[in-house]
């Protein structure tokens, strides 16, 4: 039992197929016998913090050995107990892929450079978590105090040519937090820097992009310089626009995502409109994570809500 | 050239080795020729609305055909000057991944019966969309009229057997609305029946899984029944409980979700805060995507905001 636990620490043990000692002494004999090996090489992997195992395979395998390998860490894994159990294969080692699935797992995610599969041994409900289903997007309204909005033209996408002007949009990066991912678009398309104030609303849309949701967070931030600096590759033309010109568009009498961000510019030019703000949620000792709420509301009420509990 | 199209609509083309018309004349040199025949198939493709196109292979393929298909199909696709290249795979023809890997292409996301891979045949920057990036997730305020809360023990997950009061959270479900997720927990978890009112604050966190992020949407609910019926399988306890009983939890103190779900349940009760409530903008024929947004803001500044422009 000890020889197979130091087996998976250590990745892989070698069981070798050995007649007996007299044999083992021979030492041509030994060398033969070690040359037709029977490896029994255990994948090595890694406990997650649910009670299953991670295995990232990182070297490429001969498929026999592999197979051998999978098969034993199974049955290893199903005696400890286990539950979920994760493969995780770089992409050049798309050959090993049909032999996991023949073992009866399945694809949990995929990123440009591995595919992630997944096999739950109990036989209890299967509790793996489900993949991503959102992709994040973010709209910068950039307003100064004269009631001009900072607004672009864009050379792809469904307005291309259309001669539309638009606020600033674009696609939260893996990792990144949504205050920051709109502060860097704006000065990315228009050279403009900008504070981030708070989100003034979002929409949740579904099926926008294969089977794919979509959050679009339209954010408010108040510009820090103002001459604009065009990004040539992605934006035709770029401006900071009186608000009634914005509004006058076609497209703002026809699409209701522009007129409900001409009514947000107007009331948050009168201050009367509270959005989501981030404050930091301390629980851990990483960055903190940001709790985005309306702060406004929340202390105009505070002393009241301490006498309340 | 048209031959070529047709073989593209109809998805495949088969080309006769053939001789002569003399040999084909001979019904059973030809009978011969067909079983010999060098089938040069292509494979069948939608058009997508950026320039490219989709495969989406859903019949067994043998390798050697299907490879000569797929590099017949990609310099049909150079010479239409098609950009991305989407191949969409089931899980039963894994063995093909490692095909469409050698060819070029790479992952692009994989749900658990599919794998899609991608690739981008111009020389200009690649602009395929990457991939979704979130996980979302809801926690439930019920509140009743005299303070009391819905709370709920699990049996799973962190806070498992810690004899920890916890607001009722679970998954948004592919396609579905925060909105509607929110209610469909409450009502899973506790059979509480509960109407949706806001989100009130929501949070953004990174690597929560792999390296994907994570959306936690709080939301404010009315309760429009009382009598709970706990779910067995995941739910220790549920049941109504007086704020201050809540707040005065050890891990209240600690953690600074916790302390925020306090305040904001206690300006809830003042109502004085506003979250951001679902409002639908409709910009096309289907169900209207929510936009969420503080409506009460919104309508207090309505008469003001059409004077403006």
């Amino acid at each position: 039992m000890s020889f197979v636990l130091a087996a998976v620490h250590y990745g892989y043990t070698i069981s070798i197929a050995v007649g007996s000692m007299s044999d083992a002494l021979d030492r041509s004999l030994l060398t033969n016998q070690i040359d037709a090996v029977d490896m029994i090489r255990l994948l090595p992997a890694v406990n997650d913090d649910h009670g299953g195992v991670i295995v990232d395979v990182q070297e490429p395998m001969d498929s026999k050995v592999f197979v051998g390998a999978l098969r034993a860490s199974m049955s290893q894994w199903k005696h400890e107990g286990k539950k979920g159990v994760w493969i995780k294969l770089p992409i050049g080692l798309a050959n090993l892929i049909e032999i996991v699935v023949k073992e009866g797992f399945w694809y949990h995610h995929a990123e440009p450079n591995y595919l992630m599969l997944v096999y739950w041994i109990p036989e209890t409900i299967c509790t793996i978590p489900a993949n991503a289903t959102h992709r994040v997007g973010v709209g910068a309204i950039v307003l100064t105090e004269n009631r001009e909005m900072l607004v672009v033209q864009e050379k792809s996408g469904g307005f291309r040519g259309l001669g539309i002007w638009k606020i600033p949009t674009g696609v939260v990066d893996e990792g990144e937090d949504i205050c920051a991912a709109a502060v860097r678009e704006v000065k990315e398309e228009t050279g403009i820097d900008a504070e981030f104030i708070e989100v003034v609303a979002f929409r949740q849309t579904h099926k926008a992009f294969f089977e794919k949701s979509d959050f679009f967070f339209l954010c408010f931030l108040r510009p820090l310089s103002f001459n604009i600096q065009r990004q040539e590759l992605e934006i035709e033309a770029a401006q900071w626009m009186a608000l009634p010109e914005f509004a006058a568009q076609p497209i703002a009498q026809k699409s209701g995502l522009f007129k409900r961000i001409i009514d947000l510019c107007l009331v948050k030019l009168d201050k009367n409109y509270a959005g989501f703000s981030p404050v930091s949620v301390s629980s851990s000792d990483d960055k903190p994570p940001y709790l985005y709420m309306n702060t406004r509301d929340l202390h105009q009420s505070s002393h009241t809500t301490t006498s309340q509990l």
